[in-house]
């Protein structure tokens, strides 16, 4: 490889070790189009991928100054398409395919070699190289003329086969990684969606709370993206939106543990009965105990019936004491008891009026910048039910 | 690199290459020390690798013939070793620090280069190569002697950097891709924890059932693996383990839906409190309804009270109608209801009562196959509450 300026072969080294810490296919087919385009001098570069999904192959970015300009997934190429057969019929046979050249191809014979050329004049390309995982054909890599209107050298394309090998590895690594986080997204939105379903199982027996366990997870996450947004949030607040969602769905889930004549009863809960209901929070809490990770959604569960002022339960805790995730949920929690009848309360309030004794309970019941994110994000509309 | 043996260079290149795939930062450095000492024949090659618990270097592993044999782990180096010192402090002056050699060192004074020195002799090395992403150093590489005594090359040296900063990236993604899998084992079991939870807390209302959700998910494992183990798991039956953990877990969530007075009643149900009681599989698989993902578990739940012979609830299933996840889950449920005592059954029986009983099912309340492995896995000793 010594005909190759050093510059140009390291930088391209560089790119290609590089792409091993990208995990987003598209982004890294980007990067190593666009640097193969500025490093090689070409007009343009492109590149058609293999998609699981579709099981067949998509054109999948196109960089440089002519060439074809593909709309990304615009283009689904079928496995039958002559360039995908020429590669993929020839490998089993050992490997050495290591490019096609359009020289080559115009002095081949035959309706294959017909139909090949036909597919680089459409990329409008002078050079295909393959891309191989073990046996299978993972992209095709075309590459169109050099600015300079010379061939390619054979230094040139050899370190192209090097390079695109490096870009197969990269690639399945990016497959693995989406696959993973696929699935772990996944998770995280099954775990969720069986704590709203418990949660709603639970408010299935309490017929005036339907729907409240959904609409306290939304205005809390609301009320936390609001005190984000003007950097109320303390720096050692890690995850909070993520244990504020899990808190939020399971703040009422000690509920499960409050006889149903209670939870049930048509009117107002005697002296004895209320203080049986007011055990919920410390039920909840010990229910979800032995789960070390929760130590924080715990606490919004555990405390979100405390007051700023210290008057609520089950500690009277006062102020900062109050942890910031269950101030946040005790202000949606009221919000969304006012506006909804209860047997054990008065009847529902109008958004409007719940929102103005929101305001009169700011340094009684709420922390006021709780209270005011509050009653900011309800002025924007965000507070929807 | 031309004075360098081809098939030695594309060999430790195809090594670097095939480096991304792999996911385990231990095997990673074996196979790379591994390749080297084949492929640069010298007699020994060993690495010190950051870890990122500890914030110190660890020494990771050994290969070759001679040199120091480190149990994996056994030493951990502090930041403050000479050589991870000398990389560290002079790396910001720039890069070009690709290597540091025994003979340059023994030419050197001054008391840094003295306890260098001794940690070569400790790492019986001629050379030491380091990698580093970004600013930090990853690891030491150390080099043992040649097997023909000969100094390393230049091109040798050079390509052993080159070989370094892969494995860097290699590395990088594999720690990446462990936090990853880290994240999602972390997630699938604070589901299952929080599943469990929640089931407890639903068995709390009922007094005699206490534990009977978690012996229900051990003995319907124990089926699952015992049903493996003779291959009797159908293949289009995929992910039966997992499904069944979740289903094991929450077969008797749709219970917080039957009234108290029932769950609680002291002494047997009459037949229309049996036909409320009843009603808990649907109520079960209708809370959990919404989640497409969980259509197997579902299943487990919905039909965990059906016979093989038709006589269940609630649709009357037959024989291979029945999913087979509910048909392990009947088996497992009706066992432990035996052995422990329940206010609407009769006084709770021995295991070794249960298991006969179970043996007197087969074909009537239980599949054949199913019993039968229950009842193996309980001759084993594998069914223990």
């Amino acid at each position: 490889m010594e005909n190759m300026p050093l510059d140009y072969k390291k930088e391209l080294e560089k790119a290609a070790k590089q792409m091993i810490l990208i995990h987003r296919v598209d982004t890294l087919v980007k990067i190593i189009l666009r640097t193969i385009v500025r490093m090689l001098k070409i007009e343009h570069a492109s590149l058609i991928l293999y998609d699981k999904i579709q099981d067949a192959y998509v054109a999948n970015a196109s960089r440089g100054k002519s060439g074809l300009k593909i709309p990304k997934g615009f283009s689904k190429i079928s496995k039958d398409n002559p360039i995908i057969r020429y590669f993929t019929d020839r490998r089993p046979q050992g490997p050495g395919l290591d490019y096609l050249l359009f020289d080559q191809i115009e002095c081949s014979t035959g309706p294959l070699y017909e139909e090949i050329k036909n597919q680089f004049l459409l990329y409008n390309a002078k050079a295909c190289i393959p891309g191989f995982f073990r046996n299978k054909l993972i992209f095709a890599l075309f590459l169109g003329e050099k600015l300079n209107r010379e061939d390619f050298t054979p230094e040139e394309l050899g370190f192209m086969s090097v390079l695109s090998s490096d870009t197969v590895m990269a690639v399945q690594n990016a497959w693995l990684f989406q696959d993973l986080n696929e699935q772990l997204q996944k998770n995280t939105r099954l775990f969720l969606q069986t704590a709203l379903a418990l949660s709603s199982a639970i408010e299935a027996k309490d017929p005036y709370t339907q729907g409240h366990t959904e609409r306290v997870a939304n205005y809390s996450l609301v009320v936390a993206n609001e005190l984000k947004v003007i950097g109320r949030i303390p720096k050692n607040e890690k995850n909070l939106l993520e244990n504020l969602r899990i808190s939020s769905l399971l703040h009422d889930i000690g509920k499960i543990g409050i006889p149903e004549r209670i939870l049930n009863k048509n009117g107002l809960l005697n002296q004895e009965e209320l203080k049986e209901m007011k055990k919920h929070p410390l039920i909840g809490a010990n229910i979800l105990s032995m789960i070390d990770e929760f130590h924080v959604p715990i606490l919004g569960i555990k405390y979100h019936h405390e007051h700023h002022d210290g008057s609520g339960y089950p500690e009277g805790l006062k102020g900062e004491k109050i942890p910031l995730i269950a101030q946040i949920i005790a202000v949606a929690d009221t919000f969304d008891a006012m506006t909804t009848s209860r047997p054990y309360r008065h009847a529902s309030l109008s958004k409007e009026e719940a929102a103005r004794l929101i305001e009169s309970e700011k340094n009684k019941q709420f922390n006021p910048i709780i209270a005011d994110a509050f009653l900011n994000a309800y002025k924007k509309g965000k507070i929807q039910g």
